[in-house]
């Protein structure tokens, strides 16, 4: 499939021939034809859109990869400190522009976290997180005043797919106290939600303190 | 390689042979070699870092793709109509500090540009932008009150390497008025700058309307 993409025989933007006809055309098994498609998709050579389907991605001015920070491990490599605590704990329903957007019953209670990650003993990042205990019953006896919801979901709950949305934001009252802000300070947010097949984990809205810049090393091609 | 990775004969955070040592071993040119490393690389699969040399990548949480925006080609995909205005065009020396960070002279004038992206006629994104024409001589006979600088570099100049930051900032008087935000207001910042071999191509702050967000697909392993 890579020959026939460099070659443009299937030039940028075309729609690629289903899995169940590349099996057959490779002579292969459809789930070795999925776990290419996969490969070649990561590799950002081929674009899986909801609705348009698996295409050959326009040739991209070049790329970044942007990973699922795991705050511990970022903060202790920027040679900080890190530390974590837990401001509040809940179990309620989501709000319901939320339960709408993930596609869950906005009456049925989730686990509700507020916490803080700190580098060096300043606030680095408040994160407002809502878990789905249908989809990760564990959690329910994690020990989350010592162990991050965070640094706990990385490293416990696979999931098969996910969005992440960059923003700025002008830092609410309450937000800006724990990152010891003022009040309106433009923020970096990353917000992210991660499913298992139909099932939602997580929610996540992660505000950054002021100043905080994402890095990235550009690749090309 | 990827075979080795995968069955952690190098495993996670791994310095892997240098270049010429795998050419060797696997009896193949050496440009065999740094193309496969590359295409490992922009997969994710290996990180390379300036001093720490080309290791195997940490097991990641899920990771997106962040591509170089082409203004036009985005508005356009939202669905609105592309607008491009020059504000200013200026050639003089850059800033001390953004000489010493690109590793440039500061003596040396370089092309400034300020330009404005609109989406449907409505404010999208103010660049401030600076070419160096000892690595791109052709900007200087390119009509920029007609193209963006954006939209030609990304067709014309192929780099080899490249940064990009996304961080988030209160909108000083200047910006503000053009993107038709208040002064303060949290923009989405991203900057970036390209090299072809050690020549700066160029240097760019994209400052996004208020409420814009990069939306992104996470991937998984």
């Amino acid at each position: 499939m890579l020959r026939r993409i460099r070659a443009r025989e299937w030039p940028p933007g075309a729609a690629i021939p289903n899995e169940a006809d590349l099996a057959v055309e490779f002579g292969c098994a459809r789930a070795t034809v999925n776990r290419a498609l996969r490969d070649l998709a990561a590799a950002g050579v081929l674009e899986r859109r909801r609705r348009a389907g698996t295409r050959v991605a326009a040739a991209p001015a070049g790329r970044a990869q942007l990973e699922i920070p795991v705050l511990h491990r970022d903060v202790e490599e920027s040679g900080a400190a890190y530390g974590y605590r837990l401001i509040s704990r809940a179990t309620e329903p989501p709000p319901l522009p939320l339960a709408l957007r993930l596609g869950l019953d906005p009456a049925r209670p989730l686990l509700h976290l507020c916490s803080l990650h700190l580098a060096d003993d300043a606030p680095h990042v408040f994160e407002d997180r809502w878990i789905n205990p249908a989809a990760v019953p564990e959690i329910l006896s994690v020990d989350l005043e010592r162990v991050s919801a965070n640094e706990w979901l990385v490293e416990n709950t696979p999931f098969s797919a996910g969005d992440m949305r960059i923003s700025a934001e002008a830092a609410e009252a309450e937000v800006a106290r724990y990152l010891g802000a003022a009040a309106g300070a433009a923020l970096l947010v990353v917000e992210r939600s991660t499913r298992r097949d139909a099932a939602v984990i997580t929610h996540v809205r992660q505000f950054f303190a002021p100043g905080h810049r994402i890095d990235l090393a550009l690749s090309t091609g």
